[in-house]
């Protein structure tokens, strides 16, 4: 941490600064320039909440220096971390390629569907079984029979399966059906949902919050990784701002910079970020070219009367084609999918 | 829901885009200009997606004239509601006034502050015993010793109780200590929590969410009543911008929107709107002055040591002083503090 | 500036960075903690880019330490400035009325609102002569025929006149006419514009970007300044959010975070804010408590055929009363309308 | 423009906003459902307030169901323009590659560039000689001195030239020199500015504003177009969202949606999006994928001595190397750069 003191403070004042930073824990240094003296204070604890020195008298400003997360940093594991669930790896030159619906509607549609996924190579199947809707008039989902369903399909094509878990007391249920677990991005700071998850063998993938800040997401993954849980995928979904021509704004510059600053795979969702159809190939071809390690698409074979999220589904030919247009980018940027 | 024809579209278009809308259940009505064709399409499920509609061929827009929520909105119950629990009122002419610790901490400081919230004419005390924390290394509050606590300093000053829950399997042991349960901003989209707690028999305070619009943050409010509970108290506690020389952005503007918009009353929250201690003060006046129906002041007597958020702790005195004009303005505004 | 190296720095890449700092003219001291090396660089130039340092090799992290603005800063003028005009004083305990149409429309419309400006007991008559309009098609002012009426109105009734220039060529003509220059939201980056403005003999009011960050606002502030212009006027008029229910989103915890930075007087403008009428009497009335140094409100007497906003004009009546409540609400603070 | 009426409205009620409606122009028809009331009114005028009717007695909601932009809709102009520059043709097939130094600083510095630029076979040659920056003691560009230098040099290398302009009375001067003239972000809303633009035999390249929506940028074009220049070319530059690990967000979503509303070709401009070196890649990628039909990048050869924003300027190796890459998404895409 780093303290900036006012100018024409008394050296009294200054020490009694000191002292109640010391008193935190801390130890000083003090640089005195011309105009300035600016403390640095070292040793400060990750959850140390920095504006308790901010309200002390005399002092203008100060700085965190070091990350509030650890485990989720790069500075604590250099390498990408790769994430292997049975012979699939996440996070290295291979692009993970998740697709299917958005929910699990009947036995037919979700091994019609699978089949597809399988058709184009991808090796993970989506759907969801709980689902939040903002309307509590809205379909909920189908719950363990989804399950059950989603699971058989992606046996039957020799896929791994992904779904999304809303609360607690679901986890041991879903964790009997899936392979990875899905935070969606409302509940990305449902702290006590994502403690619990910290405590499972599963992989869990992370959506950010639709006003999340990067910090804030990967404060959220660090709560997953200090509970012990090292397999972590983080999932860009589209931030709020303030245009209404796009459903979302696809903050794809997240992508690089959540590669500087930590080691965890991260995995693009055009479809949530656009919410309609025609957006979702220009959108998962640039999420591709900027580096995103796995991509995931909804896609539906009678989007008219799918259950959820139809607009933003593509057609299974649609989906086809792209995932080849893809594969050329992946090639031109030195990946595979 | 009305629906807007591009120019130039053919009738046997027109007549297709009828058909699918009817079969989705809607009457419709159909209005030709020199320029545009127009489709009514009256009986609009609340839930319904309008995007389906969006993405047929010759549909230029489609807009929703129906809100999605019902039991809300002022449409349904036109007089302002009013939360009765034991001796107080909230959301009419009488301003309610709620203070309290960040969290409780001990017996000592939540007995020293309950006092001080007496001794303001403040009829709820607030304190926290399970804490939503960005960090995982942060103080998560004293649990159920904490609801104790502020149980028993809230019936010694005659005080209702009003704290917060996380998940569900918290709300029996937290709905034993507490009148009134609070859920945090994080959790404003945790569905499956608030569904639950359409289901007890106590008042709820629903915190809008940092990043929620006005028709989310009344959707979930939405959950909580079509469960069957009505006692539902909005909190204004400020939202995320681009702006960084403030902790939120406190949306004032929010509430006479809410007001026009629905029959619950709007509680304001300055403290963690702008989370530091000068400029509770401000804050808290004009939001009496924008025509909260209820305040909620933090407040501690040693902040430098306090477990959690003690820096937009206001001090006793400041409260108090603080108490003394939310009286001047609300009168002003033909109101009682 | 502070700035901070990565862990396992070599002592060479250290002093190379020192070297460069010199080099760009810093003193620089280094703190060498159990983790972490600070360098502090004393003397930086408000204009400096700190991504300069920031890409160096080996830092981690760079702050900036002193804001870059200076006259504008309440570091360099600790007192509040007090902005004189004729007879009127802006920036004390009196807090100042601003009121009158959006456009000039025509000499009976000017002098019928401005009889009821003089009314209310305010002392400034707003009115567009040049309007910015977001789109081509709409009505663009009477230009200098309006800037006749509204002297003439205003010295009729003994008031003071401000009024909008959007481009250079027009100060001489404006300045012919009006007390007070406003630049609008849109040009408050002009920085062309803002320049010229800095050597004019007149108060300029500064209407803050809609999407402008208070530091920014303050920046455009200094550009007046620092051509020799101190009366300088800071005007809030909502900021943009993700909020759609609201036009815009009414900053007010701006207010006192500008009080603290800076010297110069806050006006508040609620109807281009919420740009809707109903919604005015109670951002205006939050205003006043949250501590503006004035407000300015539009009004007219025949809002629908209003060649502007009247949708957000006021009617007389509501005018009226709301400053009654105005002046009860600032005796409650302690000040003055 | 649709007109959704309360319920239980009377019928006078009802004919009384019909002839409002009428009186301000337009034919009316009304749809009577079994719960609400919609009239179509036809004929609106672009710059017509819906907020003139949204305040009337009765009145629910009113939405507008024409674009507010004419000249620049798709609907007026169903084939991409193609805006031909001497021999080169933007909006097509073929992407632009604009390349170039921030600013223009000597001649020295501005030749170097301009054969790098010719190089990487961009034909387009970019640097700034009057700069907007938010600091008054900042760089503030060479001048006309600039704009000689940056002609000769693109001559030399047979280049196009594009620079900024940022006040009218400048608009003669740079265009003796220039090929395109840029707007930039501040300026997008100058509508003085804009205005003159639109009666220039020059391409102008308007940069989006920092939080403008999709709509407002295209009636900034349309402000272009209707005055006569029908040569506009979009460039999306990062808009202002709540992330402060990014500088802005680079909403590429922007691009297809765009593409669908106009018929303009859309720029994007990595460089000044991302704020810093590293990440100018990855975005350039992403743009290109996302159906950008051109790029700017900043390029510098001695970035550390830069005189403005040597932090996002590219070396000119990674600069070639990148061009390479675009290339390859280029034809992944069926485009040639």
């Amino acid at each position: 941490m780093v303290v900036i003191l006012e100018k024409n403070i008394s050296s009294e004042q200054v020490d009694k600064i000191i002292h109640t930073l010391e008193s935190y824990g801390f130890q000083v240094h003090k640089s005195v320039g011309v105009e300035k003296t600016i403390l640095g204070a070292i040793g400060v604890q990750p959850d140390f909440d920095t504006r308790k020195v901010k309200i002390l008298d005399g002092v203008a400003d100060v700085y965190r220096v070091t990350t509030p997360y650890k485990l989720t940093s790069r500075n604590f594991h250099e390498e990408n971390s790769l994430i292997k669930i049975k012979d699939v790896e996440i996070g290295g030159n291979q692009i993970a390629l998740i697709a299917g619906p958005c929910s699990i509607e009947n036995e037919d549609q979700i091994f019609r569907l699978a089949k597809i996924v399988a058709d184009s190579g991808a090796k993970i199947l989506r759907g969801g079984a709980f689902k939040p809707r903002t309307s509590p008039y809205s379909f909920q989902g189908l719950g363990e029979e989804g399950l059950k369903l989603i699971r058989a399909a992606a046996d039957e094509f020799n896929l791994l399966v992904i779904t999304e878990v809303m609360q607690i007391d679901h986890i041991d249920l879903i964790g009997k059906y899936t392979d990875i677990f899905q935070v969606g991005a409302r509940n990305m700071q449902n702290f006590a949902l994502i403690k619990e998850l910290g405590k499972v063998d599963k992989p869990v993938m992370l959506k950010r919050g639709i006003a999340a800040t990067i910090e804030e997401w990967l404060m959220s993954a660090e709560y997953i990784l200090s509970n012990g849980n090292r397999k972590v995928l983080l999932c860009e979904r589209g931030i709020r701002t303030f245009e209404t021509y796009t459903r979302n704004t696809f903050d794809l510059s997240a992508i690089p910079v959540v590669h500087k600053k930590s080691h965890l795979p991260v995995i693009a969702d055009p479809s949530h970020a656009t919410g309609i159809r025609d957006q979702v190939p220009p959108m998962a071809r640039a999420a591709i070219a900027a580096g995103a390690d796995g991509i995931m698409i909804e896609i539906h074979d009678d989007p008219e009367n799918a259950l959820s999220d139809g607009p933003q589904a593509l057609l299974p030919n649609t989906f086809l084609k792209l995932v080849d247009e893809l594969k050329l980018i992946a090639q031109a940027i030195g990946r595979k999918i």
